[in-house]
This record gives structure tokens, sequence and C-alpha cells, in this order.
């Protein structure tokens, strides 16, 4: 207990001097949920805020690597440090080459500057979202100006992941097919910025002017209804990215309103690239000046309470012994459907009262 | 709340006399946790266990709707009713035709004997491993025959999905890469049988040598470390599907090892398909006989406890308007690195006990 208390402190000095192998050790902790990953997230909290979080998401294929090095490099060539997580929820069938290892076949990998990071889903007790949230919290803490996060394609969860970051960039081919398809796979609602690349092939004007059509024609419907929604939009988890959910409560209201831009790279090439940065950067302005990027940031906090929330139930209930063996005594009512789940877990919640409230766990202690 | 529940009487009159619109109507509600769907499911408990439930996952373009369809064809042919629920978690962009659609578009989808219900992750509170395993409560409770789970690919969400049922068919092509992947993928350990599809082509001798031999050394390294095993694995949720998890506890110690089959199946032209329905007699003998199958229904009725537990929690801390309102209460101490996501979790639930057993209900009822 005190050498593990010892090696925590070791860790978290060697991780203040900014030693990348701290880092990476922190990181496998939280990542993995390893004994005292909840000490040093909480060691570190205090420290985060202040990077930057870009989401870049869009199906497979797209060529989201290509523009995470690309903005890589244009970050580094302004002096900012970049912290990656790549996020591939799949397995081994279906993705081909791991995201994180595309960009470390680029220069930037090696540079001090840089550092990547790839987040399968194996371990990611209590989800690939709240994984992602933590790593993106270490790397915050460790220093980082800016934190990409990249996901491999656009599942649920994937956009679920996109939507942590403070600015989220959706990349899309003419191949993905047109803006309709778009819209359905729930990319509308978490783009803040629409990037057509390679855009010199056929169809990338044509996708670009549907996306332009569709996002005017979003954003006039939400006008329309935005004095009803005013006041009625508490401030809840789920709406709360959403775009213009909080517009009542903004500071200034003439600039709640952002229309993602849709522009277009060649990222092979590099064009493109200063406009996507630019887009970025106006994007924080817009978050910044109309109190969204507070709102957005507290919203994280609240999911990150609600986050350790699931975890502290999940492990003080089933990490006790008590339990699994007191269901187990359920198990042949639940058989012959004289009881059934419904039932079992009411009576188990209201025997559980002192395992979930931590006050067994004090006893303890 | 009397013509809601009056509502639910008919339902439930309605399902129980086998009309297909109460059979529809019972898994939506279900599937988007509408009102009453907990009481749906409790009254719908005590008919469950007696479908044989079948997984049949694989990478994408293996092959496995194909499969599906002479699976359920040759299962009409018997005069088996068949469930079918098509699990895909990924979006419109990732997986071109859902899986449900594929099938539909064969002749069986006409036939009364069949119902084809595709689920989306979109909905899926409390996710999607645990609506799966709802939903094929409800066709079960409706009296099919066999219910076949198939999923899109294999990635973490879909083994899973795949753990949910009693014999998992993992379908592979020649193209889909060795054996070694597929250890690597998660599929061995979930594996009951194997089919190599497509087996026409180049290189499917090889696959089928590749994983008989895979399977054997995976064998006697198990067979050799059982008696060690013997004992200490407890029946717990993690390890309870693992081949031979339970091998101790099992009646019959001879039966208790199942190696699985590798088959060898033209899928589009019927070609091996008897073997498969052969494999999956023999390996419901052999659950049967080894006391398996009660140990895999009672790790799913443990699962389904856990479940119910999830979401009650959820439901109870964060539908309490009094929880957020507290929660809003730390957020500047949170902002200011004061306190932390892990000290305000522990307050909330050391502040929730009523809540959390459920005690602040019954005080509403």
């Amino acid at each position: 207990m005190s050498a593990g208390a010892k090696g925590a402190d070791q860790l978290l000095a060697d991780f203040t001097a900014r030693k990348p192998v701290a880092l990476a050790r922190a990181i496998s902790i939280v990542e993995n949920h390893r004994p005292g990953f909840d000490r040093l997230l909480a060691a570190l909290h205090g420290r985060t805020g202040r990077a930057r979080r870009i989401g870049i998401t869009g199906p497979p294929g797209a060529g989201k690597s290509t523009i995470a090095t690309q903005l890589i490099r244009a970050f580094r060539s302004r002096d900012l440090t970049v912290g990656v997580i790549a996020v591939d929820p799949t397995s081994t069938f279906t993705g081909g080459a791991l995201l994180g290892d595309r960009i470390r076949m680029e220069s930037v990998a090696l540079d001090s500057g840089v550092y990547i990071r790839s987040l399968a889903t194996r371990g990611a007790l209590g989800g690939l979202t709240a994984t992602t949230r933590e790593v993106a919290d270490v790397l915050d803490a460790y220093g980082f100006d800016r934190i990409l996060i990249e996901t491999v394609g656009v599942g649920q969860s994937e956009l679920e992941v996109a939507r942590t970051a403070d600015s989220c960039v959706v990349v899309l081919v003419p191949e993905s097919g047109d803006a309709i398809q778009t819209l359905k796979a729930g990319l509308m609602e978490i783009a803040d910025v629409f990037v057509v690349n390679k855009a010199d092939r056929p169809g990338a004007d044509r996708l670009k002017m549907e996306l332009k059509v569709m996002l005017q024609l979003r954003s006039s419907r939400l006008r329309g209804s935005r004095d009803a929604a005013r006041g009625l939009h508490s401030a809840g988890l789920a709406d709360s990215h959403a775009l213009g959910a909080s517009a009542g409560d903004a500071p200034a209201d003439v600039a709640s309103r952002w229309l993602p831009p849709v522009l277009t790279t060649v990222a092979a090439e590099g064009t493109g690239i200063p406009d996507v940065l630019g887009a970025l950067d106006s994007h924080h302005e817009y978050l910044s000046d109309s109190g969204q990027l507070a709102e957005r940031r507290r919203a994280r906090l609240r999911a990150r309470v609600a986050d350790v929330v699931d975890l502290k139930v999940r492990s003080r209930l089933w990490g006790d012994a008590g339990t699994e063996a007191w269901v187990d005594t359920q198990l042949a009512a639940l058989e012959s459907g004289e009881t059934t789940p419904f039932d079992v877990a009411d009576a188990l919640l209201s025997r559980s009262a002192r395992l979930l409230t931590g006050e067994a766990d004090d006893l303890h202690r």
C-alpha cells in the first residue's frame, strides 16, 4: 500500500516534470483502470481545461489520418504541441492498419512535441467514450496545446467519442455518398467543420453544394424554433452539445449560431489545410465568445461525474462477493419463472444501500 | 395510467394469441425502452427459456446472411419457426445494405413462420448487448423454436452480442485472413462451430487446416490446465461462456469438452448446409448433456439481472431532477479544480441512498 502510494507519488512527480515515460505510464494506468487510476485522475484534474480538443471523424477511406497528419504539421509549425488519440472500436478484421499506425508512419511521429496513442475497445471498462475522455484529460494535464481525437469510422460509438471534443471536423469524400446519408448517419449534428477531401475527384463540388444546402435548411429550421426552445432547454447532458441547444443562455445571442463551413481539401498534397486551421480557430473563437466553450466544458465535467458514478456503482456492487452469491440464491426462482430479473434487481438494490453509497467501503479503510 | 395499463393488458392478450402485430409492438416497446417495457418483459419472463438461440458472426462479406437464409429454409422444412435478430452496430455509411434487409429480399421473408427484426444502436439504452438479450427474450416468449442472432462484423460489441446465444457459428472465407487473425479477433473463444464459406475458392482448404490445428492446440492446452482449473472457476459472469469454464461442475465430465468442428460451405448453392445443421444439433446435445446449456442460461439470467440493475440505477439517479441540480452546484468547484469528478461522484452516491434503493420511488406510488 505505501509502496504503491510511493510509486504513485514518483509517477506524479515525473509526469509534472514532463517525462514522456511517465506520460505513457499514466495513460496505461488510466486506459486499463489499473489500481490507483482514480487517484491519479483526481490528482491531474486541476491541471485540465487548457488544451483545445479537436475531433476528426468520417467514413473509412476519407483520409482522416492524412488530414490529421497535416494538421499536426501545421500546429507544430506554430510551435504548438499535439497529443493524438486514435480510437478504433473495431478489431483486426475490419479495419486494416490502425489509425495510430498510419500517422506514426509519417515524419511527425519523430517529433517530441507530438504524442500518439491508439485506444482499442478491449479494455475500456466503463466504455470507450469514458476512456477517451479520461485519456484526453491526461494529455491535457500533461500540457499539450491541442488534442486530436480521431476515429476509424462513423459508428455510433465513434460519434459519441467525437462529441467529447470542443470542435469536431467531419471528413467526407465524393465516394462517401450524398448529403442525405451524412444527415442519416448523424454527422450533421456533430460537425462543426465539414471537409470534402480528395476534392480533385468528380462529385466533390456537388457534395459540397448539397452539404451547404442541407446545413442552411437545418440552420433556418433551428432558427425558427429557437424562440420556442428558449428557456425550455435545460443544459441536459444529451442536448448540451447540439447546435444552439443553449442559445438562449448564451451571453452573445447574435453570435450564438454557428453555421459549419464546408471546406475542400486534397490532403495528400496539403491543399486546403490552412482553411481547415482557420475554420478551427474561428470555431474556437465563436465557442469562446458565445459562452459555449465554457458550456461544453461544463457538459464534459457533468459527463465525467456520470462516468465515475457508473464505475463506482458497478465496482461497489459487483466487486462485493456477497452480491453474486445472493443473486445465485435467486437463480432457481428465476429459472422457474417464479420471479423476474426486475424483481431480483429491485431486491438487490434495496438490500445494497450501504454498498452503493460507499458506507461499506468506509468501514474497510 | 389506467389507460396505459389497459393497453398493456390488451397487448399481452394479443401477444399470447400470437398476433404478429402484437409481436412487432412488443419488440418496439422493449427496443426503445418505452414506458411499460419493464412490466412487459417481467410478464413475459416466465415464458422464456424454450427457444434455441444461435449466433452467426464473422467479418463483413463472409456470407453470413446467405448462411442465415439457408438455415432458415432448413429449419422451416423441419416445421420449426424462426425469429431473426439482425444486429448492426454501425451506421449507414459503413455497412452497405442492412443485414435484415438482405435476408428480407429472400423468399423466406414471406413465410409467416419467420420473423425478421433489425436492431441498430441508435436507441439501445443500456447497450446493444442488453437490448439484444431483451428482444431475444420477447421472441422466445412468443414461441419461436429457433432464434438467429446475426451481426454485421466482428467488432467488440458484436462479439458480445454473439455471446448471448447458446451456440455460436463463426463464418469465415479464404479472404478473411489466416487462423492467427481469427484468434486475435477473439473468434476462437466464441466459436462453437466454424464455417469456411465460399469453400470453392483458393485457400479454403488451407484456412480449414489452420483452424483445425489451432483448435487442437487450444484444446490440449485447456485439457492440461483443466485439473488445475477445476474448483477454482466460480461460475462468474465473464467466464461462464468460455469453453470448459465450468467443466469441473459438469455432470458428464467426459462429454465436457467440445471441439468446434470446422465445416465448409458454398452457401449460395446450399452446399454444406446440412452439416451446419447437424453440428448445431450436436452442439445442443452436448450443451444439454454436459449441463452447460443450463449453465449458459443461468449466466444469461445473471447478466439480465446486471442489465436491469444498471438501468434502474441510471434512471433512478439521473431521472431525479434533484441529481442534476445538485451536480450543477458543484460545477464551479469542478471547473476551478477545487474538487474532482471522483469526489463529486462519491458525495452524490452517499447522498442518494434512498434514490438508488428505490425507497424514494415507493413514496410516489
